[in-house]
């Protein structure tokens, strides 16, 4: 049977559900899943809904859920359901190679249109997946000019999204408002503990208990975008900075693996710096 | 402001939540959260909505629901926020401790009517906290004249729940009977492994690397009814059975208190033999 | 069978274990669990070793160590095996009382002398499990005098422990001096994210999706002490700071607990600013 | 400097951490880290020891630990730092890759010699690695004509180890006891729950809260062998069978590369049907 995926967020008003609830009926759509939350301290209401059956003419239904939600209401029906994503990396391969894996079987619900790195060393192992590497040195070249570079390759793919795979470079506040919401990476620590360079050389001079990792989606200030998913797992006095580093790759590629799949079922809302997910 | 909670379940049909959604809204209620699901195996929907405003005639509201939902509908308006309970224990304290202090600081979402034990071990501890003990042998007696002063106690009470807090007898189908969905045991393994008696020694003996502990309602087949939680903690080689005891009474009891909460906040339905929970 | 149970602590040296086992060899004590660790940033040596059989004389097996190790090791034969606690608490149950319930059925491996708190709300509850509570305001008085009738209270008791137990006022670098590494807190976050006041405020702020707790040593230097015990829980988009709060306390009370239950057991050693924990 | 890794297993006696120690300072071999347990059911001494200094001639040093240590004691020095492993598979991908990548890396701790699998599913991708796939139909043949064909492709490899990386055929007894504890096989429960075919579709049908995974080393007995890891996650009523069995596979494979690098690492002893693991 024909589904229809429908995300709407608008001003929050008295008797939305009911609205687009009916709205719905009259087009004959089911609702076989609806998830909805208000943000209080904006007012503003986000729904993601599921129905069985599908309207001919989205268009019509597009038109009738406007005019009945409150001005600025932002509708999206039927998303595109693969998502086309540029990955940048630097020489760490976890998880790029959980990223190609997953490409490769087409269970990654994206498809990897390239990879492009500042250090050539994950060349061999992308091309393996038939998927094209574009080396681009940060060396002896402004960052203006890097990320000139980078954004010319990346246009030449039109994604939907960018995946910083443990790209160690820090992206200027021009790059990321090229991408607004559009921008995950993943952070070696669980945010906002360890903040910056070396997290898990802060970790094992703190003598935590516990090491994580934060996939979050990037805004221009450093490690503080809002969180997609965060984990962590147990450490002890035995863990030198080595063995944190060994262990976090296992969640750091569990991480970013699972915040991509959200995202790209479109269960992911942006709210101010937060997240709002519909699992 | 007023806060209105109703509970639906019904036959599943196309377009129930625009029914009930149209409904609220000619009762001027506004659904705050809403959370609904379909079970496919038996078409069987369910929902939970939570709404600000309150309707001054609770029976116009049901009439009106009932009216438009399918036949055989049960509705439920405001559900007592405050559940009976009666808790039967037998000589371990862990459990009961931890429900008798959330009682005592009103953070249980129930209230404790009694502790009934066939041990009077616990009497002391119980009595602390004013609430009535009542000992129960059950030596030198057949079942069913211990379950008939059981259920003499019981019928005092009129509890809404009765919690299987560590009691360690097992309770005839015919007492079962009476309280249908009414009745939650804490068993001491991650159901279904390790079924009956002694679970640690049993996980000591098959060498597992975790150890569990299952919050269920009680059905007439021992072990098997319907899973409201489940959590586990590692453990190793080093683990005897009385260490594994004594780490299992910490999820026991975590486990134990957050099914009842769940409950308590009517956010569980059953449907067969498995639980639908509204977190 | 008699038990011993050793600790030391001395500058790392080759053939340490050789020696120390040498020693309990000719002593006739058998090692059931040996447990050492170099802590290679500073080169020093901790043990905690489990002997079968027991010497008679446990002055001249302390000599004998003495005499083989490194000048400066500290050697401990059979710690006293029920430490003495004093609680101070705030206005907060869940902690307190999960360690006067474990205190009353003789299973905190310690005993519990007294609880003292700058509020006097939590006297009722705490004298029913018969332990003394000395209500000691700290309104209208300096922290010096403050610290000063907590001080002599403590002094009536002589604890091997003094347990933080969501006690809300900092203590002064003083107080702190004449307990080094016996003052246990309990922080309400993933230390050290969210360090000071309001962490779980903090937390919702940045919408993290996961919130945890802390048991430390206390140091002069505020949420800075070697962390003994972490663990965190997930939440998400629909936790207010109300929510996130009612879930950290049931983390806040088992790291609590299980951070007492590895100090009291003499499984945690202090090196710098960090613990090791033999397990 | 140079290290030594030292295994031993041998019937308990007084004594034996100070022979051992001993005869390793008479070898000016200086021990780092040591971890010995005693499996008390059987009276079966076990101990794992890492030392820094290296023994010019090892047989010596065997020598003198056989020496001293009791009859029939097994001693290994410097087991082979990477295991040969032939990997086993059907038709899943999931676990097969992870470890192809870590292969390929030189992160696996191991080097895989060859893929053999009773489909062909996955012999592209596991050639796009560089590794030899061995396609073995079990279709219109014996069960031991089967193994036959794998026995005599695994001969040619000289395996340390056999990793069943969702090899969903049973092997027959005469296969498994020509490698007595050298298989792993990944289960995709929490054994003992759900044994034998359809783990997840027997979860779902139980109504579980969790769903786990197993790895453990293959016996005669089904599913009954030692168990090396286990891990969980959490579900709930949403979770088809289909949702089910893609949330395992995230946990199928880190469960079995865990397995799979404690093995390697020397750090996992059989005792009977359970394993010690000296993480």
């Amino acid at each position: 049977m024909n589904k229809t995926l429908i995300l709407i967020q608008c001003k929050d008003e008295v008797g939305l559900v009911a609205l687009i609830s009916k709205v719905l009926a009259d087009h004959k759509l089911n609702i076989t899943a609806m998830r909805e939350f208000v943000d209080e301290a904006v007012n503003h209401f986000f729904a993601r809904i599921e129905c069985s059956g599908s309207e001919s003419e989205e268009g019509k239904l597009y038109n009738a859920l406007n005019k009945g939600l409150p001005y600025g209401a932002e509708v999206i029906i039927n998303p595109n359901p693969e998502k086309r994503i540029v990955v940048l990396v630097t020489k760490e391969y976890h998880c790029l190679a959980d990223t190609l894996v997953r490409n490769s079987f087409n269970t990654l619900e994206a498809k990897v249109c390239c990879v492009a790195g500042n250090y050539e060393v994950l060349k061999p192992f992308t091309e393996r997946f038939d998927i094209p590497f574009h080396y681009v040195s940060h060396e002896n070249k402004s960052k203006h000019d890097f990320e000139k570079e980078l954004l010319d390759i990346i246009a030449t793919y039109k994604p939907d999204y960018i995946i910083l795979s443990k790209f160690m470079r820090i992206l200027s506040p021009e790059f990321v408002a090229q991408f607004p919401g559009k921008i995950i990476n993943i952070h070696h620590s669980f945010l906002p503990a360890f903040i910056g360079a070396s997290p898990y050389r802060q970790a094992f001079e703190r003598g935590v208990k516990l090491i994580g990792a934060t996939a979050h989606f990037v805004t221009s200030d450093l490690d503080d975008g809002p969180i997609i998913v965060q984990r962590i797992i147990p450490v002890n006095h035995t863990f030198g900075v080595s063995e944190m580093v060994k262990a976090g790759k296992e969640i750091e590629k569990a991480v970013l693996s699972r915040a991509m799949q959200l995202v790209f079922e479109d269960r992911v809302f942006i709210t101010g710096n937060k997240t709002i997910i519909f699992e």
